[in-house]
């Protein structure tokens, strides 16, 4: 590949940003990595009542460093983005922008009770690391998995849902109100707890009829336990069959983003986007 | 196919109800599934006795609602098929019936307290909604992989509650009344609590004795818990193959039913009823 | 089959006890099941305060009808076989006497506290029941792939063990004694609840650093609970495969046993005990 | 094999300690099985008061005899060795340095607090069990397939987390302080309770949101159980098919270990160590 001399910085940035074949880009990556980790601790401890309380200023002053190195990124991505609308309005800009206001919202509304929910939007932050998780080739198979066994595991627990709400209502009137089963919504929610095998134990049933019909409950949870999981395996010992690859399939994709409109998994010998057209960088 | 002109309204009525191949089959369908999940919702909500007492006039005026339109779909039912009789004493009209009356029942026995068994009789309409599982078609495969495992899932459910028999005796024998295994019934009860991994925790071994007899069947039930997955699993990766398909396999089944003998799974092309003989309706 | 006129009495006891092939030996293996599992009932119901003080003599009869009933099986099964002492030495032979034993050992020491152990011996009965276990074809494949599979999981869980002493050596020296982890022990016991899933919550960590290694404890608990499943479903899935049968497998066993040696699974047109060469009786 | 008829202890003292192909060999692995697992009960059983109270003077002298048999090997182990130093900075050598000294340490001393931990130094003794699992083959198959499916189930941990997270933070702020959920950690640590099916219960939702959450969490945490299953499970069915063995992999390794450098896995006909080149010592 040739490297051209002159390039303008906005290139130069938007290839740093949005791409990963560059050791600049890299080291933006795993600097957004830690920037992201540090952000959801920093928010975990705040809501810890003796930290908070202690070290308020310091955690402050983290939260501050991380939002004005992520109102730097977000200018950044507008500014080097040719249509920055489509960014601004795409998943990962709407979450970039939640993500970052929160700090700044709470200097107007010092002191209110909603700043705690304002403090959770920071944590939508977490989906910006599923944006890094294209160097996770591994998740492929998996995902493709998952979603070809959708409509069985869907019907599975459609299935889960309807015995949850019969074996429910069928507890309510044999344990009633003095053992916990207050309602049948209730009852339902202890139905789906003891079929998980979850088994909180905030209410038990107390008759030895009620204890009878739990016994049997459990049972079945252990049997219908097999069904989810034999569905998956089976779908995924499928999958991971190693296929007979043809030649045409041997194409190299790589991490850039065009410049113009940001759609990726670009050939590696591409010249121009294959959406818009748009003449791509090449490093 | 050919569509007939003149039809009687009771064909018509039939190829409705019975029928998910015309739109109005298809919305008669949709309608009466929204109407199922409202009557669901509304008898949970009146066992919730805050919000009973609250908006007790609304739920009652909602019910009546659709008390009516189950009552209608039900005349309607036995008045469009040709053999009554059958319709009304199959698991489908029985379940309809009985789901239906209570509303009527309660205004003669208004206020008793078997009115709370009686609406949840109203819940059974809940099975109704496996008579729409038609569409689904993922759900076969799942079936048919349960039903040829069921005998195995059979002998090793009975394995576990023999299991659960000896150590819940022995438990109880350990442990004894003061630390809440009060007979062997409730022992029992225990230990599928605890081979099934539920852990309700109402009742937990309290003698080192106790607790390491505990630990040997927690760890004996984490390893049977693969049994039950394993035959399924293997039962469907079998099941999921792809197998060759001669040509008299390639039958199409349409949804009609017989309006006769209400028998389903017409031929596409049947021009009778394979069970009784009836000429089929053909939209 | 030519079936002989004349029969011993033992012979024909004999047929009946041991054998399920002829009319009379099927109505005996259901009239032994009813009665195992009666007194299953029995020694539970016994167990219950409430209902042993009110049906004591009710129960008390029952017993001694079923006890009545096992001795008589007892006496005629060591008459009709060849090696008496063959039978009273066996598995069987053994669980059949300590189960039918305790009743009478009740008169001499009646009132005692022993009792209620004896009373327990009774449950012995239960392991008759896979004695009938010979109708389960089904359970045979099971068995194979868990046999199969043995040496891995006993290794799996060895490795369980292990991880378990140590986890819960350091939730011993994080929590001590004043959040429940009084000792070693109690926490390794504590620990293994935690990694098989079943989480009594008698025991639950207090302090961010004992939950924060908990997290960690069940996170594992959650990927190693499919190792055991993997390694069952893997052989269960070989197991299952259909094997192609050559002409040499095609032989049918029955279900009668040698009227000398007692030893099973004779094929269907053997003359002669494949064991000892007794000559076997031809029904 | 030829049996060379000198040779000095050293030579000999090595073969005992570093192989097992020799009786002798044998019998020292089996007596350090037996004196690890001893130890490991002591250490549990001192870590109980009513035991240590009664039966101090036994279970220190116990832990003493322990003690100086391992003293004992550590140093045979570092004299027979030729490269010492390699030794001491193995993981082995350091795992058999810190599991011995405590004992010595607390003479000095004696009293203390730190001693509990100490104590506790001397359970990693457990890791020189996994040393002696060269016998079990059964978990070569095992570990091999856990590492090829490593990157997936860790994938599919990293999701389990940012699921925690977001859910965790939703349950903090629907149930509040109030019910428990006092923090973003805690309702974290609540969240991963739930979805690995655990359920100690100290946590538990209590307003009606808070439950349906839950029982979405719990429905979630029952389908995606499936998805290590099915990796493990399609891994290692794929890894126990049995593969065409070439004439080259034919080759037996044997247990002893180089009089040198200690490398093992040497081929059974080897004269000279594969890595420094020193004579093999031929049994």
């Amino acid at each position: 590949m040739i490297k051209p001399d002159k390039r303008n910085w906005k290139a130069r940035l938007h290839e740093i940003i949005y791409e990963a074949d560059t050791p600049a880009g890299k080291l933006f990556d795993i600097i957004l990595l830690i920037a992201i980790l540090a952000s959801i601790v920093l928010v975990m401890l705040e809501s810890v009542k003796t930290i908070d309380s202690k070290y308020h200023d310091i955690l402050n002053i983290g939260e501050w460093i991380i939002t004005i190195l992520f109102s730097v990124e977000y200018i950044a991505r507008i500014v080097t983005v040719k249509k920055p609308i489509k960014y601004i309005t795409s998943f990962y800009g709407v979450i970039d922008l939640l993500s970052t206001i929160p700090k700044y919202v709470s200097i107007l509304f010092a002191g209110s009770h909603a700043l705690v929910a304002l403090r959770a939007l920071r944590l939508l932050r977490i989906f910006r690391i599923l944006k890094l998780a294209r160097y996770l080739g591994a998740s492929n198979n998996l995902v493709s998995a998952l979603k070809a066994s959708r409509a069985k595991i869907f019907v599975f627990l459609f299935a889960v849902l309807i015995m949850s709400i019969i074996f429910g209502t069928i507890m309510y009137m044999v344990e009633g109100e003095e053992n916990g089963f207050t309602n049948i919504p209730k009852s339902v929610y202890w139905c789906i707890v003891t079929l998980t095998t979850v088994g909180f134990g905030d209410i038990a049933p107390q008759t030895p009829l009620g204890q009878l019909i739990a016994t049997f409950i459990m049972i079945l949870g252990y049997g219908i336990i097999a069904v989810p999981t034999g569905i998956v395996s089976a779908e995924y010992t499928h999958q991971s069959k190693p296929k007979p690859v043809s030649e045409n399939d041997l194409v190299n994709l790589n991490t850039q983003a065009c410049p113009s409109c940001s759609s990726e998994k670009h050939k590696d010998n591409a010249q121009f986007c294959y959406n818009c057209g748009h003449k791509l960088n090449h490093g």
